[in-house]
């Protein structure tokens, strides 16, 4: 049994000694660089731009327009399953380069040069030339919905991308039941960025006619499709390779600059052509977390059970449509489930923007809506004076839940045992108790959050996953995923199955860690938690297919019956007598090199999944809170996941890790601000202030294993829940202390300074 | 139909823009690079080597003698496929460093330096503090094979690595027959290199604790198997990637530099190396063509037929074992074929000299014996005076001749109809009538030769190819094979063949160029004039199973049973009525994306082949011979090859063109010369007289497609084929106009002269 091992992840050593390849790494030195010109203004048109100047720099190869775009091949960015259906398809709303600018940074021309310093001189003569028409601006959803806003992409009424609502019960009616209490709450959620260590980049070149391009992706074959549809070719005329990634967390989910690469490599006749975004631009130009704001009203009973609840989910787009209205209707759908209710009406509405593209982020809308979820649970507490953890203990979603859409089920009682067990690590009744009635300017106090989520994407979208095994002379196994390794261990997890399934050592597996649209069987890639879920079908299905011929082949050698037959840590034995009768080295070099009947033993198929999973977990925060300097620190944080069986226990832990720092910068420090012009102000790692290590306690993970039935190896998303609890324990610890409710994030001194003032903390 | 249509070449574009990469085009410009100490005795051994003095060299990373090497894998170096029967297996006789100098060049230390620079200077260094105990040295295999010949390796005796021998009816009474003339004649012929444009080339790094090497071969799974032999770890912990490479002929079909270079990758940490040969190292350091002395003996009546033959060939091995024996053993297997005689004896020896290792290069043995049977032939001719035409027409391998061995059949006339094509061409009978009875100092001559070729292995060895076909999303297909582009227009024959099996335009096949150990489906790669012949049958099954798979898919959406439904021109086709029902890409977009049943449309096979091929063909040359000077010019020449059905008659005329090219060097000019001590005097391009475009006339090729019925396409032999014939028809040439049998080549002044000379020719 290698599974549920915590073996050294397999790129371990490559990736400390530097050995690792990522796409700069791979991109040949002599490549011709290119950069792009972002707009500086947020709504308009160009109305002109001169490339005279930028065309006389010495290096500059190719200047190319918002007016050199003939063809205008509208395509999206969302790393979702293609739809054949047009209703399901993703908004096509973006060009290579546009005239019609929608966010400060849009993309409106482009240079490529010899090297880099041609290509910024280019950069800095082209932008000098550019003639605006300007547009008025509005960033924020609210106002932007409102008649006589300005209308930034004339199709969408008000600025709605999407308004979609959700209608149970009779709200009407229930909240005329006689002693309600009601709680009415709006929270807002900023947005923030993903800041991978790795910008985005990327190179394309031709080969054979085709387009060839290696990105920092975390969705090979989704990229292969928009770059196609981008350029108006045949996909199958697109090549993507993925080599290593330096982080993606959803930004690289969406197809960012492998079209305008791509474009660009056509421009200079195939030649290769890199594009290395800065931090700036990946600030401005790539993806963010969509900011939110949720309005939740909920009219409760004195026993704290809930007779009717209303919610309305405002979600900044920004500039162009992206992931669009997925995100906030996922967080929309956790409304209903978190604590069921007879009444219940939501409204969620995706709302263009004049500002950065909000895009796919991991947690997928799930941490604005658990942080306000969670908030408002602890704001019904506070109002009726009821314990956070018996209020949580009666209304959570009970074991044997089932929710009528996805058909997911609370097998267990997961919410009790993951919190049970996080009171327990962080010493929780002792601690509250400790901390109550606390008068003194610096304060302990401590607070929880849960969290559900789903993993994958059925029944929204197509969940497939395909797998290629190719067994080796020695009896060692390379496997093919289209699902990527994106720094969260996928490769490990992989190797783990496949050598599970096929009775192999861990060490006889070799994950082609690359994809490469060319020869990877098919597979949408990472994101929606779905890793492990999807791809151990697939492995499960594939191995077990290798495993029949593998057995055949035995049986041709030692005329021993199949069903007698096994493979136990790579020999094959016969199962009446333990006997091993061969190594699987042997059997492989037989079979490959025998005169009578040759056969290279390899395996693929397709494995189509037509289930999800709920996933479960919550996190118990305990923070000091010095008053008169406004400010919070964590002491103390725990998250206790049940994310099903565990494949590799220390992978799993160091998910949670870099998920809870996650939630910690979003929770207290964590915010992009945009001036009045649409424009950012802090796009840059000095002025954004992302949390490190340094400010975060010792982070506790732990988990429940509730196998999940529907799973071929029993588990379910944990990728992206660990971020979704973080930043509604700490707003609740503090409110534990203080007896504040702070509803905007982040948590940050200005915040925290209008609350406690407003609450009269402050002297 | 696009089998048999010229096709462009698929890389054509590529190549010519120089856009293709090449092993030394994908190595990181950060490479440390590896030099190797090459021995300057030919036969002795090391007693010491001072490292001190090359290790104070700035930039110098590691040196390695041939004392660090402390365990010894002994490994062979063929390109054969394995045999799991040792006693199939070759000999084991390399080091990846050797104490023991069995050539001038042998491999005694390495360096690995930061820079070219560092690594020279440590080479010179080290050589300069090289002792040797120096053997006695044999360069001839007569000699060698003597008593008191210095012994080279000490389990062969004599020198011979092998013997075998020929014995059909009864040569010593057959040759008692009343009035024979006995034709006994020695031919000679020289080692000559396969001078191919790109060297040697390879670089080595670790990934994931496994060894990965880029190498310019021929045969990447070969050489997998070989680097694990060689450093004695599992074969699969090698990974071998091929990338276009310049030039192979056979050279590159033996394991050259790999081991030595994953071997030197290992001493420094796993870092990336490169060993990049010079010219003068692939000429002394690589492998050569054989050289051979042929004895023929035959006992001829006087209309020519033939009552007994005998023959003794004599290979000169070099150094190492290499491919050894079966060279040799080909060359030898077609003297009781090419003219069936009932009593023959023949002997083949292979044989240790202390020179450079002789290995495959294009035609395997054959333009050796092809030369001596042709002059023989001709020499039988002359003194029975018989003209060679006719000689030819009654005694050369009739139709409907079956091999016992091989159990290859002439299944035509092939040799007719070839020879009298060529004959036309070449206006035979009127320059052969014109050139008769000349006594100037400057005449014409005319001159023919035939040959045959045996397709691919079998049954000497294993022949197997696999293929994998994948489908995208607009019915466009990727294939891969482990068979190589090595130059000859491999990739464009499997993206024909692919085409016409499945059904699809020839431009929407995308062939996988670039092997991988990791993922191509196993094959043995490029040698025996195989590819076309056996890469067929794999791509025909593969496609026919992916045809199955897209018909059956086709019947799921349309109810159209499948023996209804074809693919044509990739559309899915109804051949009751011709009615197109979808395009192949409708039909895989909708698989991929289905949301009731998703599927990637994947193939892949292993095809076993049982069975071989025999390939036909002529040379007829017109030569115009200088006396006094002793010098012989090309002026016109034919070859005419039945080669079975055309894939690409482009192609196969430009191999043809190739073939000829190397035969007309082979006659006329090239040799490699060395000393008695067994050092070799002209390995560079100034001193070698490699034939050149200047040295040949307009190179005349044509072809009688006699569909070959054992093969999936029709196709047979023609990779090698085209250099076999080439040499005899020019010796042939001379010795029409000037009575002169010259019988050991090259065709040189100084070889034209000692043969003038002796025949009075010269005043």
């Amino acid at each position: 049994m290698v599974v549920g091992k915590s073996v050294t992840r397999i790129d371990a050593y490559d990736k400390v000694t530097g050995r690792a390849k990522y796409t700069d790494d791979l991109c040949d030195k002599g490549a011709l660089i290119a950069k792009v010109l972002h707009s500086s203004i947020a709504h308009g048109r160009v109305k002109k731009i001169d490339t005279s100047e930028a065309e006389k720099i010495k290096g500059v190869v190719k200047v190319v327009t918002c007016f050199d775009i003939k063809e205008k091949h509208y395509f999206p960015t969302a790393g979702h399953p293609w739809s054949t259906d047009p209703h399901h398809q993703d908004v096509s709303d973006r060009l290579v380069l546009t005239d019609k600018v929608c966010f400060y940074g849009d993309d409106i021309a482009a240079v490529v040069a010899e090297d880099e310093v041609a290509a910024a001189q280019a950069i800095r003569a082209l932008e000098k030339t550019v003639e605006y028409e300007e547009y008025p601006v509005v960033t924020d959803p609210i106002e932007a919905m409102k008649d006589g806003a300005p209308q930034i992409h004339e199709k969408y009424k008000n600025n709605i991308l999407a308004h979609t609502e959700i209608r149970r019960g009779n709200y009407a009616e229930a909240i005329k039941e006689k002693d309600l209490v009601v709680v009415d709450k709006w929270y807002e959620l900023p947005s923030v960025q993903h800041c991978h260590i790795e910008n985005f980049i990327c190179y394309a070149y031709k080969e054979k006619g085709r387009i060839c391009i290696v990105s920092s992706t975390q969705i090979p074959h989704i990229v292969r499709r928009v770059v196609g549809q981008a350029l108006g070719i045949a996909w199958g005329k697109v090549r993507i390779v993925k080599p290593y990634i330096g982080g993606g967390f959803g930004n690289k989910q969406d197809v960012l600059y492998e079209p305008l690469c791509a474009f660009l490599c056509e421009q200079v006749g195939g030649r290769l052509v890199k594009l290395d975004l800065s931090r700036e631009e990946t600030f401005t130009s790539t993806r963010v977390r969509h900011a939110m704001k949720i309005h939740i009203i909920s009219h409760v009973r004195k026993d704290g059970s809930l007779a009717a609840r209303k919610a309305e989910l405002y979600s900044n787009q920004g500039g162009y449509a992206s992931h669009g209205h997925s995100i906030v209707a996922k967080a929309m759908g956790s409304f209903p489930q978190l604590y069921p209710c007879d009444n219940v009406e939501a409204d969620a509405y995706t709302v263009f923007t004049n500002r950065s593209v909000a895009g796919a982020m991991r947690g997928y809308g799930m941490p604005q809506m658990s942080f306000a979820m969670e908030a408002h649970a602890e704001d019904i507490c506070k109002v009726l004076n009821l314990n956070s953890r018996e209020y949580r203990r009666k209304y959570l979603m009970p074991k044997g839940y089932v929710d009528a859409f996805s058909k997911n089920e609370q097998y267990f009682d997961s919410f009790n045992q993951c919190l049970d067990k996080a009171m327990v690590k962080i010493d929780y009744e002792k601690k509250l108790k400790e901390y109550s009635n606390q008068t003194g300017d610096i304060r302990r106090g401590i607070g929880m959050s849960v969290f559900w989520y789903n993993t994958a994407v059925w029944p929204i979208s197509l969940e497939s996953s395909s797998c290629r095994m190719v067994l080796n002379q020695n009896g060692s196994v390379q496997v093919q995923m289209a699902e990527t390794e994106i720094g969260q261990g996928a490769d490990t997890v992989w190797a783990q199955m496949t050598a599970e399934v096929l009775g192999i050592p861990f060490e006889d597996v070799h994950v082609v860690s690359t994809q490469d649209t060319d020869v990877t069987p098919f597979g949408t890639g990472a994101y929606a938690s779905r890793q492990t879920y999807v791809g151990g079908f697939a492995i499960r299905q594939t191995g077990l297919m290798m495993k029949e011929r593998i057995l055949k082949y035995a049986h041709e050698l030692t005329r021993m019956p199949e069903f007698n037959l096994d493979i136990v840590d790579g020999n094959i034995v016969r199962t009446t007598d333990g006997r091993v009768l061969m190594s699987l080295g042997e059997l492989a070099t037989t079979a490959l090199y025998s005169l009578e009947n040759s056969q290279h033993i390899t395996s693929e198929s397709t494995y189509q999944i037509k289930s999800n999973a709920y996933s479960f977990g919550c996190c118990i925060a305990e923070v000091e809170v010095d008053i008169p300097l406004c400010r919070v620190q964590v002491k103390n944080i725990v998250n206790v996941h049940d994310c099903g069986t565990l494949i590799n226990p220390a992978l799993a832990e160091a998910q949670v890790h870099g998920g809870m720092s996650m939630g910690i910068g979003y929770a207290l420090s964590e915010r992009m601000v945009f001036d009045d012009k649409g424009r950012l102000l802090n796009g840059n790692l000095l002025d954004y202030k992302l949390s490190t290590f340094m400010d975060h306690p010792t982070l506790d993970a732990d988990f429940v294993e509730n196998p999940e039935p529907t799973s071929a190896f029993g588990t379910k998303a944990l990728g992206e829940p660990p971020v979704c609890p973080v930043s509604g324990a700490i707003r609740n610890a503090i409110l534990q202390c203080t007896g504040v409710a702070i509803d905007e994030l982040p948590l940050a001194p200005q915040n925290v300074f209008n609350a406690f003032s407003k609450a009269g903390l402050l002297k």
